[in-house]
């Protein structure tokens, strides 16, 4: 019933072209094939601006003409769809075990989807930035070698994220205060692009909104697996930032004040419960005989086939990982009342087994009806669901109507 | 970095006057007394148009000419404020041991607060709406007796709220399913004006971002205090209600799993440890001798004698209550990083010896540096802030741009 208003502001001539701009290329990214005429019925520009801005966009390769006409009363029209073919827009994803880096068109369509093994944990956080802009380079010289040009590139965190690019904390890492953006740009050499960074939980549900199971729906939650659990939070159709853009930290609230011991300091953090190590550490209790797990891909598999078996231990821990992960999102339907929580990373892969008791905690621990409606689910985005988002982000300047440098 | 649009959409003409409407009586309220060609420097609309607006919004009595002129160069400008003296609107409050109704006008200037003595958690709903629209008549009878006409009227409800108006359930009045807008609209006899239900936190946050003390703060949230704690939050400008308006539910997270029973079915939730009733009953024993509290002024009263005469186990509670209480902020900070996070109700009446301890709390267990520059103070609103808040969200349709029916 209620809405508060953003003061509205006064706009120049080149501000509007830039908006428009950005209208004509959404509608096109929502509706295409479509023509100039929808365009104009749709967003309610005239059509000599249509045409006008179409021209444009054709001339610069962000639309092109399909050739194909459609039946419909009156004369048949030209068809447009995205073209975007000589753009790449880059995003990188640092997992707990992985370096992970994926390319995409101007349509969102993956051009390439690399990963490293990389122990970002354990290594500094000089050679994690090292690690990263090597692996950047080397997409950056494949989509290039294509004939593309670079948009942007966009690195997603486990951790807080200043608006500089910053990251004051990521316990996950073991970083404090590190210029990630700044010294990431100084290792790629000042690229003619934007560098961006931001917490891996806001590329995800970026990612989520605009390619996962729940596009397009305006109060949605991606909740990230790995190391460090982050909520990326989308309410009323927009990102939840905060103030200064820390909002999101959701995987050190105390669950269990007797729980186990968790990196930030804490006792029963949702991490020290949830987390990827801490699912390995209490379900496969040899694993950390030969000194600490780098690499958990071969312990997520030994894990799942284990609860294929039926392991009764595998089982009763997997319900348990369930029960405090309903518990955490229960806690974000009754604040947030979302639409949807998404989990990926490792909770999207032991699914099958987390999800029913984490339903059931949901359902029981929420005040709402039916949870609010708040449906809990597995991420269809795989494990790159960041570095995806990452890439959409990139895509940003460009789909707010700016036009590539070239 | 990211930003998710709304989909724009197509509008009519008659839209285009609405929204247009809406931006000249916002530019008054923020900036009168202020001439027509301010609005139209202000908000981009040409002078005939702006010009066509304000006569219709004067002869509606909406905007006043004030007769002064500004020195200026040029020609002198006659300036205009808001009007709206013809027109009143209604917001009503259950507390835990009080009703409460707030007029104002266009302005938002309180034209009347009265309370009435009345322990709706010990009454059923439908002596509840019985007293709640006994209220509203006599306060309807006064305005109009001024020859106003009612705009609309608002109920704060501590509980949850669906889009009709109805409570599934509101465990601090022992309420559920009740079907408040309705019944309070046909006992009302259907008045002429929108009767509508919302929660009181919700309310609450709405009067501070328009009349607290952190008025415009585009992220902010507002603790109600009284039986059951709930949050009003405000994101990005806007009030965050979430897929089905069920958010803001934050009395019943579970702080300390060993603690006091709640109303709920939990243990130790954030109301069973610094609702009201909770606090009434952990620092003052003896409240209890003869039978349940319902009225509670008396009992905050003595409470904040005792504070002052530095009684020692009614300072340790305080403390405690406001270890709570910080802890509590401490997920709201890490989850949606506000800039400023506001306590009302007994909250507010004893925040000199809760607030201290809440803040230190508060400042420990958020990741981010400086709490995320997340401040944390006592509402400056009083205990009626809901009361105004229902008020100030039954002019919405006006400062939507609609004009009032004759």
């Amino acid at each position: 019933m209620i809405s508060i208003h953003h003061q509205p502001q006064p706009t120049d001539l080149g501000d509007v072209r830039v908006a428009n701009r950005a209208l004509v290329l959404r509608h096109v990214r929502q509706h295409a094939p479509c023509s100039r005429a929808d365009i104009a019925a749709h967003t309610g520009l005239n059509k000599a601006t249509v045409s006008s801005l179409v021209t444009e966009l054709i001339e610069r390769r962000l639309l092109r003409e399909t050739g194909l006409t459609e039946n419909r009363v009156g004369r048949p029209a030209t068809m447009l769809v995205l073209d975007g073919e000589p753009y790449a827009a880059l995003g990188l994803q640092i997992g707990v075990d992985e370096l992970v880096v994926v390319a995409v068109d101007l349509g969102g369509s993956r051009l390439l989807t690399w990963r490293r093994a990389f122990a970002a944990p354990s290594a500094s956080p000089g050679e994690t930035i090292r690690a990263l802009a090597t692996l950047a380079r080397r997409a950056i010289g494949r989509v290039t070698g294509q004939g593309r040009t670079v948009l942007g590139l966009t690195v997603g965190v486990p951790g807080l994220v200043d608006p500089a690019g910053a990251v004051p904390l990521a316990t996950a890492l073991g970083w404090q205060d590190v210029t990630l953006a700044a010294e990431l740009r100084a290792a790629l050499r000042d690229p003619g692009f934007t560098v961006g960074v931001d917490t891996d939980a806001n590329l995800a549900v970026l990612a989520e909104h605009r390619h996962g199971a729940y596009a397009g729906t305006a109060d949605l939650v991606h909740l990230t697996g790995g190391a460090a659990v982050g909520a990326g939070v989308v309410t009323g159709g927009r990102l939840l930032r905060g103030a200064r853009g820390f909002a999101g930290e959701f995987g050190h609230v105390t669950l269990d004040p007797a729980g186990p011991a968790c990196a930030c300091g804490g006792r029963g953090c949702l991490s020290a419960l949830i987390g990827l190590p801490a699912v390995v550490r209490r379900l496969l209790p040899d694993s950390e005989q030969d000194g600490p797990v780098t690499d958990f891909l071969p312990e997520l598999d030994r894990i799942q086939a284990l609860a294929r078996q039926d392991d009764p231990g595998v089982r009763t821990g997997l319900a348990e990982v369930g029960r405090h992960l309903g518990h955490g999102v229960s806690l974000l339907a009754n604040l947030l009342n979302p639409e949807a929580v998404v989990v990926g990373g490792h909770l999207a892969a032991l699914g099958s087994w987390v999800l029913p008791a984490a339903r059931a905690e949901l359902a029981a621990r929420t005040l709402a009806p039916q949870a609010g409606g708040c449906r809990l689910d597995a991420s269809t985005l795989g494990s790159t669901a960041t570095a995806l988002g990452g890439a959409t982000a990139a895509l940003a300047t460009v789909e707010a109507g700016r036009l590539p440098t070239r």
